[in-house]
């Protein structure tokens, strides 16, 4: 691109280095700021530079949080004994959102990725380790996306976990409710039929 | 959507305030700067209030510009006596990613909208006129977007330049390079119907 001028070149630049935002999209964005009053511009920049700077996680679950523990695992409504492994905040919201779970949950802060030079200790399983061990866990749900990199960090964390006096679950993977078969990919269906439960069992949920 | 941190709704907020960007959308991005280092991020601040805070406009076309007068405008190279006439720092980019122009611009700042409230006086139309009077310009060309907006613009530009001694050409409107009959779409169509031209003209491009 022909830019006039090169502090808005720069802008530009900062927004199409976010994912998914190319340069076309990031023009569209700063001009859009560009017209923007200059105190809003100032609110926009200041809320991210405050983000980046004053969040904090959760101690025990390391979930995004405004406190020292999050409002999850404070709560004295949820089961203290039940602990969701999820990859990052946006998984701890859409279940959530679901309003079924009532237990609590521990954010990994990504998955195993040795493409990506992501190994388990750049991950948060020590604190696994140490919150299983410490606390009267009873249960632990592995709620991992159905990838690659979600499968390698479950058996590592299997492997891990195994011996403890714990029950392990994962969360049912298949086809989505209203997923016609036909249109479901190879792979989970595949899965699907691996995985097959009776169908008692189906009834029972 | 249940945020676990007040940092972390505001920042998604102000980018959901963005055109096109939706809150998922917005979480997205939110983390992803979260996950970058805080120089990075205070870098991404920095370039928006600078932008907004210094960017300048060329006194005569009104592009975004870092000097008073832009690169164009000041180019001896650029033929003064023939003026595009477009919407926004976008066009100019596009029509000069051409190659094909060396003329020079006036930028309008927006299209005569009375849905969205924007007048004539809410653009730079009055420079344009007097920058029609007071320079040496032979030619302007209409280039504006092929909507409800840039015709009633057109139009409006039409009656205030037509009695001056100069040439007003409207960009051609018609089917893309490539673009198969059957899938244009009906208005484009029929204008190049409507305004279609002798054949011997489009040789001589
Ligand atoms: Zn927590
Ligand atoms: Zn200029």
């Amino acid at each position: 691109m022909n830019f006039s001028s090169k502090l808005l070149e720069n802008a530009v630049n900062e927004f199409a280095s976010l994912p998914g935002i190319g340069q076309k999209t990031a023009l569209r964005l700063v001009l859009h700021l560009l017209n923007q009053p200059q105190a809003d511009v100032e609110k926009f920049s200041h809320t991210l530079l405050q983000l980046r700077n004053e969040i904090r996680f959760c101690e025990t679950c390391h979930n995004i949080s405004d406190q020292k523990v999050c409002e999850i695992c404070s709560a004295v409504k949820r089961d203290k004994s039940l602990i969701c492994i999820v990859e990052d905040t946006r998984d701890v919201m859409a279940i959530e959102n679901t309003g079924q779970y009532h237990g609590v949950y521990h954010v990994l802060g990504g998955l195993i990725s040795p493409m990506d030079g992501v190994g388990p200790s750049d991950l948060n399983i020590e604190s696994l380790i140490n919150r299983i061990d410490n606390s009267g866990a009873n249960e632990v749900i592995l709620a991992l996306s159905a990838t690659m990199e979600g499968d390698t960090t479950i058996f590592y964390l299997y492997k891990k976990l195994k011996d403890k006096n714990i029950q392990i679950s994962a969360i049912a993977r298949g086809i989505a409710f209203g997923g016609e078969l036909e249109y479901v990919d190879e792979i989970t269906l595949g899965r699907s039929i691996a995985t097959r439960i009776p169908y008692e069992n189906t009834l029972a949920r």
